[in-house]
This record gives structure tokens, C-alpha cells and sequence, in this order.
């Protein structure tokens, strides 16, 4: 019944996460707070990786997507499960690196990496960067020659196809500030170019093409002009481009009208389709990598609140506020994402009434959910927001510096504290 | 010619801020930075207090909106002038109380606030809390009694008028988070029942009709109808509201297009038009509060970035990356709100194409400008986004894990930093 299998009730009739108690993890822990189930993270690493050891001989690693939640613990977790990390700033790649995290596994983006994070990257010895044009690879170049090293990079490149969740079109020229056109021939003269590049050692390509999308078919479209491609490189320029990176964009289930296919199925698929462009274009099967973020995190985590303030404004909308919003979740205010929310106490009651649940901020966009039918809410209730795993504690602000939530990773039921709740100290620390 | 006096150029030709030449300012601090010239902002600050003194006859008190840019040095600024402080969290609480801001001088807001947070506020001895609701009322007066204090409040009211840059509406009911409607008799009804709380002081009204407003008619309307709801509730319930606190949204100049008024017009307008209203009504003059955020503090800040990758797409778009963006400026992603810019080194130079100017975040909407029209730029040069003070720094993300900007403040030529940049330990300090 619930979107997410890591969530359940117990004896008490009272939501859990991961086997834990919603209401005790709300009163153990304080509220805002971000619970995680780790069982759920693990099983969609696991569908990831395996589907590249069942469907592709293993040849091919899971760079799991830090944007959407990068902190020590899941760079600890994707370690342990044999994953790489991507990682797109200093930031993210310190991160990994305070996590002791094997940087041969890291693979390095950005559209516009600094100076500095180049250094950084290659001293530290990450596996891959992943360049975004041809002056970036030349910047790379001559960055690596300086440390006396040779960098292995992959090329960002645009395939033309952009996919969203139900739709995607081919338009060959992307208006897109990441990689370079394929279609315009601007990724071939930059691969032509690079072979003069000696501390570079080219690989092969990278793309991504959108997200949230619940069609395996964009990525297969991506996947044959790319190998295309690869064979147009091979028999033109000689040179054999033998690892290919197709990025992130699964969808996951953020609503119940959200049907997102198994990630073992997307991965069939998308590697039948990539083998046969393999055989169609009469190219070496590449090296391959995927980049899930989201669909790995984001059905594993909700955001528990506390209920403050209700106010019914007759004939017009009812406000349930919670002692968090934008600051802990942007997404709504950002693209007008939907979400679902269950009250800890009675997740199984029925809504009989529309409400409108919004944050304590001074914002009127300050929406967590427009319009959802809730059972009964009052003060001092415990609201769970659902699938609010990715993309919500990675992009909180401090904005009317409210402290960011503590995050909790439960595992078998246990819960552990893996982000500390900010403190009004943090929020000054800078302050002078 | 600039949109701002803050800026100029020096005898180099660069682009100067409060006199700093902004080439110097970015070489001694590191980019991104946030740079604000106090010049200004003591001037906007003075133009709304000196209103108050010339033209009511200084009997009201200017409260500074934290929520646009809160820091300490901003409440120490505040205070020197002799303004207050409008607050709605805990943190932009603890802010002001770490400056040694005089709290009662503070006015504490918020759709939402915490029991822990009313209670800050009233052990602080914050001068007036603006309750959100009925229910809030409540709540405040008995932590009031539990710690033997006497609170005194105001009550926010929605007058149903809505402002926006150029139109206003008069809808008598409003679709808002905030606040208790005075057209269908609820904030009647609160102020009826307030009278059995025995531990507030029950002072007057708030109100606040929107953002970024250029004209004076809708705060005029706005007043007028709270005047006549106290003379209402004077006549029907012998209540003597002694307070009105007309809030904020004077608007900014962000582009050329942008034509405010001078705060001081505003004010005066604003002023007469109450008066009138008193006079209409019969009603004593209230003490007047206003809350300007943006308006002392936007125009006021630039923010410095240096130019990395420029990507030309024949045909669709040229693309120059900067060296933050959505995390330290998310106002175009949230709003699609308009900034100008100008090159450090050749501020006066002509545009001569058109460029999207966009950050380094892993997000196709992470833009600062949509096209606009600039000199040849190139990497490494140092661009200024203009009229950034407000709603930048205090909205800021660490999406990406990319840690926020450094601010500075100019005083005469001379910089100062005011906030410390984050460094990669910040960003990991509690992570577990």
C-alpha cells in the first residue's frame, strides 16, 4: 500500500522505516529529521551492480550519483558495496576522501570545474574525470603534465535526445551548458584534437540525458548514437574509444502514479540495446557505467515534522505547517514536485479532508504539498513526507537561518545518527 | 549609469564598489564573494528612520528584515543607526542576541513558530511578537504565564491586499500561510477572544501585502483598511490598538528597468496616507513600524565570480560558466528573477553578443543570466552580478557540497569580511 517497501506499520499501528518507529525516531532524534533505510539503499545499489555482473559480464562499474545525498556514510555505504562514487566538486570528491573512499573508484564531473578541484582530483588520484569540452580537456592536460601524471578522462558529450519522465525527443543540437554536440561534429574535431594530448589518457565518452525518466527507451536511443559514434571515431580518427558512460535519470516512485519499472529490467534492457548497437556498428562492447543517484536514495529516505499551526480558511484552503520546509525540501518551490505525507500515528487512516502543507518560513512558495487529502491533522502530530531521499538534504538551505535536520540511517530497525542536526553555533560559526 | 551608487570605476577603469576596486577585492578574498558597500545601506537605513522622524514625528521604529541577509555584522549596522530587528526563527534570533542587539527592539515573526522558539523570545525579552493565529495567541500567552512574563504582541492580519511590482489587487480574502483574514471577521473574532489572555500585552496589527513593490497606493489601501478595522474594533470592542506594523516590499532596482521611487518618497506618501486614514476614522495615530529588507540591503551587494569554461553552441547559445551560482544566487532558479552584470576590468565596455551566464552545478537550471548582452569575456575574468545583497547569501545551499562565499563589507574604500568562507571541513564537520 505504502510507494516505498521500506515502509511498514507495527504493533502499535504507527509507521516505520526500515523497521523503526517513526514516532519514537521523531522523539529520540527531534523533528525536522531525514530517516534512511539502509536495507533499501543497498538492495538498489545491489540491482545496479548486479545487473552489470548478470547482463554484462561484469564489465562495468555503479557510480552512485553524490549530488543526490553525498555524506560520509554513503560514500562508506557505496564503498562496501563494491560502487563507485560520482562526485561533481572539491566538496563532494573532500567528502569521499574523509571517507576513505578508493579514488580509482571515483569519476569526477562538472561543467565547469575549478582550477583548484582539478588539481585536486588528479593529485588525489581519482580513476576518471570527465571532461566538458575541449578546452576543459586541455586544462586537464596540462594540469596532470605540471603533476607529472597521466589522467585517464571520458568526454562529456550531448547524444541530442532529451528524455523527462513520460516523453523524450531526438533534437540532435542540444541548448544544454554541459558537453559537447555530437550531431554538429563538435565532439569529433575535440577528440581529434585531444590525441595530441600526452597526459591525458582518452577513454571514451560520457552523457546524460535528463531525469526522473521512467522509459528505457532514451537511454538505448542515446546509447546507439553513441556507439555510432564510436565507430564514425574508430574508422576516421583510429582511435578506439573503449569506455562509455550513460549516466543517471531513472525514475523512482514519488506519488502512486509514479511506476517506475525494476532498475534490474532498465538495466536489461538498456544493455540488450547497447550490445546489439554494439553488433550493428560492429564495435568492441565499451567498458560501461551507470550513474543512479536518486532511484539508489531517493525512495529510501522521508522527512519527518512535527505539525505546528493549522489554519482553515473557509472556502478557500486549509494550512497544516510543519516545523521545517523549503530550507529542508526546496523541491517544491523549485520545480513544484509532489509528494505524498503520512501521519506517523495512523498511516493507514483514510484523507478526508484537502489540506495544503506548508514551512515555517517567510515565503509564500514555502509548499511542501499542494493539496493532499490528509485524515485529520493537529498540533503536535508527526508528519512523514515520503521519498524525500534525494535532492533534499543535498540542496538545503539555511534560509532564514533555520539549522539544517540531522539525518538517521536505519538499518534492520536500528537506528544510527550519520548527519548531526546544525546547531545555532554552526549557523554563527562564520560570522564575524 | 550604473544601477547602483554603490558602484563606480577607478582611475584603472575597474569596477569599484563603496570605492574597493573589485579586481583588488576578488584577488585578496578568493571568488566567489559576496561584497556590500555600507555606505549604502546605512543610507537606505537612515532614509526610512529620518521618514519616521520627519514626518511623524519619530513615532515609530524601523525594523530591518533579518530574513534578506542576516549576519552579525548586519545587526551590529542595524543597531548603530538605531533601527530594530525583524526576526522569524530561532537563528536569526540567536544571530541578533550574538551581536548584542538590544532585543526589545526585535520584533520576532513567522507562519510557524516553535514552542521553543516563542520561548527563546519571550526569556530573551524580545520587544514584540507578531502572532500568526488565534491558536498562536494561545500558545503565546501561556509560555508567557509559565516563565511570569507580560508579552507583548501584535496580531498578523491579511487585509486582502495583494502587491506585486507593478499591479495590486484588493481581493478581501487572500490564499495565505499567513496571518488571520480581516474581511470575513476572523481577526475580530482573534482580537475578541485575546482579551481573557492575561499574560500579552495585545498592542496592534501586522500586515504585509507583498514584494518588491514600486508604487505606494497598494500600502496606502493596505493602511487604510487596517485603520478602519481599529476603529471597528475600538467602537464594537473598546479595544485601544496603539501599534501598526505595515511590514515590508518597497521595491529594488535589479535592472535598468527597474524604477523605485526613493525610500524617502515612499515614506512620505505612505505617512500622509495613514494620516489621512486616522483622520477619517477617528483613530489615534498608531506608532508606525515598517520592515525593509531588501530594500537597504539589495542594491547594496554584488556578487564577484571568475569566468571558467565559455561554451559557444553555433546557433543556440553561448554559455559562460562561473565559479558558484544556484548555491550562492538560487534566485533565478526559484523565480527566474532578472540580475544585470559587468566585467571587473571593463565595466564600460559595450555589449557586443549575447551569453547565458550559468554556475558549475550538476542542474540545467542552475543559470544567473538568461541572455544578456556583454563585452568579450573569457576565463579568468572576474564578473560582477549586480544588486545581490538581498536574498543570495541568506538563501544560499551547499548543493553540490560546494562550500558558500565569503562576504565582505566596504566602508569608505576599505573592505572588511564580515562572513568567513566555508571551507571543505565545514562542509563534512557533521557528517558522522
Amino acid at each position: 500500500m505504502f510507494i516505498s517497501k521500506s515502509l511498514g506499520t507495527n504493533k502499535d499501528g504507527n509507521l516505520t522505516i526500515g523497521g523503526a518507529d517513526t514516532t519514537v525516531l521523531a522523539k529520540t532524534f527531534g523533528t525536522p529529521l531525514y530517516v534512511f533505510d539502509e536495507n533499501l539503499i543497498i538492495e538498489n545499489m545491489r540491482s545496479y551492480k548486479e545487473s552489470i555482473d548478470t547482463y554484462y559480464d561484469g564489465r562495468g562499474i555503479v557510480f552512485y550519483a553524490s549530488k543526490a545525498f553525498s555524506c560520509k556514510e554513503m560514500a562508506r555505504i557505496a564503498n562496501r558495496e563494491g560502487l563507485g562514487l560520482d562526485v561533481m566538486s572539491g566538496g563532494e570528491l573532500f567528502t569521499a576522501q574523509t571517507a576513505d573512499f578508493p579514488l580509482d573508484r571515483v569519476c569526477y564531473h562538472g561543467n565547469n570545474k575549478d582550477f583548484e578541484e582539478i588539481q585536486q582530483a588528479i593529485e588525489s588520484g581519482v580513476g576518471r574525470i570527465v571532461a566538458d569540452s575541449g578546452e576543459e580537456l586541455q586544462l586537464i592536460d596540462s594540469i596532470a603534465k605540471t603533476l607529472n601524471k597521466k589522467q585517464k578522462v571520458l568526454l562529456r558529450v550531448t547524444p541530442g535526445v532529451e528524455a523527462h519522465t513520460h516523453e523524450f525527443i531526438q533534437t540532435g543540437q542540444i541548448d544544454s551548458k554541459f558537453g559537447v554536440t555530437l550531431e554538429t561534429g563538435a565532439a569529433f574535431d575535440v577528440i581529434d584534437k585531444a590525441r595530441k594530448l600526452e597526459n591525458i589518457e582518452f577513454a571514451g565518452l560520457h552523457s546524460h540525458i535528463g531525469s526522473q525518466i521512467f522509459d528505457e527507451e532514451p537511454f538505448i536511443c542515446a546509447a546507439r548514437l553513441l556507439v555510432g559514434f564510436m565507430a564514425k571515431v574508430k574508422k576516421e580518427l583510429g582511435i578506439n574509444l573503449y569506455e562509455l558512460n550513460l549516466g543517471g535519470g531513472f525514475g523512482i516512485k514519488y506519488t502512486k502514479e509514479d511506476k517506475p519499472k525494476p532498475y534490474r529490467t532498465y538495466m536489461q534492457d538498456l544493455i540488450a540495446g547497447l550490445c546489439r548497437a554494439c553488433d550493428d556498428f560492429k564495435v568492441e562492447k565499451p567498458f560501461l557505467m551507470v550513474e543512479p543517484g536518486r532511484s539508489i536514495v531517493g525512495a529510501a529516505g522521508i522527512t519527518l515534522y512535527t505539525v505546528g499551526g493549522v489554519k482553515n480558511i473557509p472556502g478557500i484552503r486549509k494550512y497544516v505547517s510543519v516545523n521545517g520546509g523549503m530550507s529542508d525540501n526546496p523541491r517544491y518551490i523549485l520545480y513544484e514536485a509532489e509528494y505524498e505525507a503520512l501521519l506517523a500515528e495512523k498511516p493507514y487512516e483514510e484523507g478526508t479532508e484537502t489540506v495544503t502543507i506548508v514551512g515555517k518560513h517567510c515565503e509564500s512558495g514555502d509548499v511542501l504539498i499542494k493539496d493532499i487529502k490528509m485524515p485529520e491533522i493537529e498540533r503536535g502530530d508527526i508528519l512523514a513526507v515520503l521519498a524525500t531521499g534525494a535532492y533534499n538534504y543535498s540542496m538545503a538551505s539555511n534560509y532564514n537561518r533555520v539549522p539544517r535536520a540531522a539525518a538517521v540511517m536505519v538499518r534492520d530497525g536500528v537506528p544510527r545518527v550519520i548527519i548531526k542536526r546544525e546547531s545555532y553555533e554552526d549557523i554563527v560559526r562564520n560570522d564575524i
